[in-house]
């Protein structure tokens, strides 16, 4: 048995609550090297004849990659306490792992075994109840819908006239949102993220100039509270977009350092190296990358941090948002995201917390600082298996896998999954054009765990490239709009809202991934979802030995289907099927 | 390569920032699988022609056990941000690894790699600077010294006259304390652990009776105060054990609870099951492991958590004690400890505080919670290998690696290194009354990385198994004592004080474990420490390449030695050498 590549420890996510009396544990082993894992556990305190007292349990192959085993269980301990060890067995040998080392026979001494000493309610990952169901919707204001001309910055271009570059102005608005909240409703969705709202200078708004303003080109205060109540109205939340790690240029304390440098009263804001602050050739003071007009925030200065800190509270307590989406936010200290957690969850203990973080993201969902990230690893692994075709559907199977065995469980079903924002090419255009892949992608994103958000207009099959390609308007009339891909995006949002086990109430695993077909399921209590995607652009012929001898419906045509010993299965070119039984 | 047994993840300890400039790396492979590890890295927005521009720097072995080898490196970005991977090469083959996965070729995307966002000074882990040159010496007050006689309880028993039981009062106190501190001060310890000194039923005092009041059979508060500020002269430093998971029986809230039920106004102060709250046979409500007589006290309840939180600020505020020790801290939630570490370091900046927990301690040593935890993973190594003969060298060797490379350095410079407590067998009854392997253990302990601490009376030759034979009487007739072995420590505390390497100034690591003689160095900048030590009761001759043709300084004798190229040392039986050049 290769020993080298057993690894657990007594931290998430390997050891976690999922809730407060209910212990998640998670060992890994080389792929296909051990047949059988056991749990050996008891009381730390459960001793007969000085002997410790074990019970043991067999633990779940949860999922493989071409690398590692990952073998997982669910106990609960009878008095929230627990210490535990493994066994793994092959048809060779059998080897006991514990905290101390590795053995041929279970150890007697107590202190060999990994331990969670108590399971306290308190520091269970406990993220917002609504977020698991909820199906997001990404808005970027300027270009979603111009509901009001008279708000117009100067030189506005009429909509969807050109090619949008980096300053060009569409117009789009809060009273634009207001008036398509039914067509929002009608998608389904029951989230709103919005890109930055308040006053900046760009028309992405990520250059803040004043964090407690609207931006005049959006509307007022009082537009956004009734956009707000119409969204609360339709039981859709609201996420705002909150740029703490760096101002803009022309944010007015970064200004006064540039008048008045040393002297000034904000200089402790920012990170300058030297005096006099300059802006060309390089700036000499910490920026976003090396972008001049970015200062970077000090948010270790207690002014800075009691000043973004209300912010923070300001726009939950005045307009009842639900939730912040925090821009760059592994940039800065996790001492601030403590901190913004805690007078957040105190005015709003069910706003969502989301941290814009591309990486592996482990640090930030401990449970003190997000409740979620923007999940791009699942992104591009989507990305890279249906739209570009440059990974096998092994290493989409591997990739994906990977990202589910990274996190607590309680962490991936608040996960932000998007298959493209304001950040990215549009889906249809990295498919090149395929809507048949795209419908794979929804269908893929929109039946896995966690929270899944569309970015506008890729609903009715916009394209465009990246940034400023992917920030076009949005396309409204409907003779230019991919109204079949709308109505299937409709039915998956349907399907997701009205069939529990499609959304997060259900284990989701892979079955199969050979030929581009990936063969997954997602499985409850009493009833199962089997999917089959098929990522060719002609028909394949698959069995699968999970449907053999079942009697299923197809929850697209509502066809009942009675599956014999071969189970096979008919995919057309891009197809796919989604069975319940 | 196998690389399942590669491993590296971007937290704790393969990533972290030692301080504000400064970040480590750590990377795991198969022992022996790879022969160079290189790490490559760049600024995550440093591009040219749209190409990430990274550098590479060969890694250090810096430990191997049976199972791995462990690959370290510092680097000090220079904007304070950091992408990364690794190139892991042998004879046969090269592999890149990344977040994403490994590859044969380094991966263009960025994405790929590993990422340290920005290093920020509020996120670095910053134990008080004092405690990695504070050698510790613990202090179990009923039993060190009686300075007054007039506060014996009834009882008391003739100083050092039996064998201790549970329920034995020898009326040690605070004025022996301070008797003889001079003797204390002479010994060379400059930190006192203290274990519980508050109102309490027993001679342990872990049952606290009242929080806030000094036990009167060690003084009262004026005794006390006198006692920390004479420690303070001395340079010594005060620790006291504050005992929070459960409080005694007698505490006046769960007296009130047993009164008066339901109807009690501190029932949410414990964890009843339910009514009548009842402790025989079995008591029904949660108590440290299943003792009636240890109510567990509920750290989330609101009141209860200021209670003890204002324990915490008041001795340190009213007397200036120095740290606290915190009893089965394991058991009590994060969430309190985050707590109870901002209350105590606004108060006291550079207090200690110190876990204890006796297994994998990673989850309070973040930088949120404590400073350190009681390092008996390193305990246990030691006695197993010098004092039980129970594990051989190089299993010692693999377990205090395993232990070194299990936390950040900056976390193992202040780790609590103790050989035993009230709550162990002594060393020399571990020892079998072996005083040249006490001797070996002392080395060990003194030498190695962390704040060291020694029992009372260890230094004496004092023998006793476990609880309450280690809590004897204090020796102090001189006659009893093995004043070779005092003699020993004074010099060993008085080398470790006055050569930076002998302590936490330099990189610990093993040479050579063979036949049970066990070789490591100190490294620092411009010197070396080399320590052989034999753990046999036969001489043993080594040869070690390190010390090949160099001309050295034995630090114990202060003899030059001029090694050949063979480097031939000869050992004593359980003898030891250590030279430094």
């Amino acid at each position: 048995m290769f020993i080298e590549a057993i690894y657990h420890r007594a931290i998430q996510p390997y050891l976690y609550a999922k809730d407060k009396d209910t212990v998640h544990i998670l060992l890994e082993t080389k792929a296909g090297d051990v047949d059988k894992v056991e749990l050996l556990y008891g009381d730390p305190y459960d001793f007969k004849d000085d002997q410790w007292q074990f019970k043991k349990l067999q633990m779940k192959l949860t999922g493989s990659t071409a690398r590692k085993d990952y073998w997982g269980i669910t106990i609960k301990p009878e008095f929230r306490r627990l210490r535990y060890g493994f066994r793994c067995s092959n048809q060779q040998t059998s080897v006991v792992v514990t905290e101390k080392g590795f053995y041929e026979n279970i150890p007697r001494e107590i202190g060999q075994f990994f331990c969670f000493p108590y399971v306290h309610e308190a520091d269970v990952f406990q993220p917002p109840a609504w977020v698991k169901d909820t199906i997001w919707y990404q808005v970027f204001p300027e270009r979603f819908a111009n509901g009001d001309s008279s708000l117009n910055p100067d030189g506005t271009l009429e909509w969807g006239s050109g090619e949008p570059t980096p300053t060009s102005f569409y117009g789009g608005d809060f009273q634009g949102v207001i008036d398509h909240l039914d067509y929002l409703q009608e998608l389904g969705v029951n989230g709103i993220y919005f890109t930055p709202i308040f006053k900046a200078h760009s028309n992405h708004k990520y250059d803040t100039i004043d964090y407690f303003e609207i931006d005049p080109q959006f509307g007022d205060k009082e537009t956004f509270r009734r956009l707000v109540k119409e969204c609360h109205l339709r039981g859709m939340k609201v996420m705002l977009d909150a740029v703490f790690n760096h101002s803009g240029f022309y944010f007015p304390p970064f200004q006064d350092v540039l008048k008045n440098q040393q002297e000034s009263k904000y200089v402790n804001w920012f990170y300058p190296w030297d005096f006099p602050i300059q802006t060309e050739p390089m700036p000499n003071y910490d920026t976003f990358a090396f972008v001049s007009t970015m200062p970077k925030l000090n948010t270790s200065d207690p002014e800075v941090r009691n000043y973004l800190l209300k912010v923070a509270t300001y726009w939950i307590e005045e307009f009842d948002i639900d939730g912040w989406r925090l821009d760059v936010a592994n940039e800065i200290d996790h001492s601030f995201w403590r901190d913004f957690r805690q007078v957040v969850k105190k005015v709003k203990p069910e706003a969502y917390i989301l941290g814009e973080v591309w990486h592996d993201s482990l640090k930030w969902l401990q449970g003190d600082q997000f409740d979620a990230v923007m999940n791009y690893p699942f992104t591009d692994a989507v990305i890279e298996f249906f739209a570009k075709d440059t990974i096998d559907c092994a290493m989409f199977k591997d990739r994906v896998t990977e990202v589910q065995h990274s996190y607590p469980s309680n962490v991936n079903e608040v996960s932000f999954n998007l298959l493209g924002s304001h950040d990215t090419a549009r889906i249809l255009t990295l498919a090149n054009g395929n809507i048949a892949k795209v419908k794979l992608m929804l269908l893929f994103q929109l039946s896995y765990t966690g929270s899944p958000c569309i970015y506008y207009g890729d609903e009715v099959g916009m394209t465009g490239g990246e940034d400023p390609g992917c920030r076009e308007c949005m396309e409204w009339d409907p003779s230019q709009q991919n109204r079949e891909l709308l109505s299937f995006v409709k039915q998956l949002i349907h399907l997701r809202k009205n069939i529990a086990t499609f959304g997060n109430d259900a284990t989701f695993r892979f079955e199969q991934a050979d030929n581009n077909v990936v063969i997954y399921s997602k499985k409850a209590k009493d009833t199962k979802l089997v999917f089959a995607l098929n990522n060719n652009e002609f028909a394949e012929t698959v069995n699968t030995d999970i449907l053999c001898g079942k009697e299923v419906v197809d929850v697209f045509t509502g066809e009942k289907i009675r599956f014999d010993g071969q189970a096979e299965i008919v995919l057309a070119p891009y197809g796919f099927i989604c069975v319940q039984f």
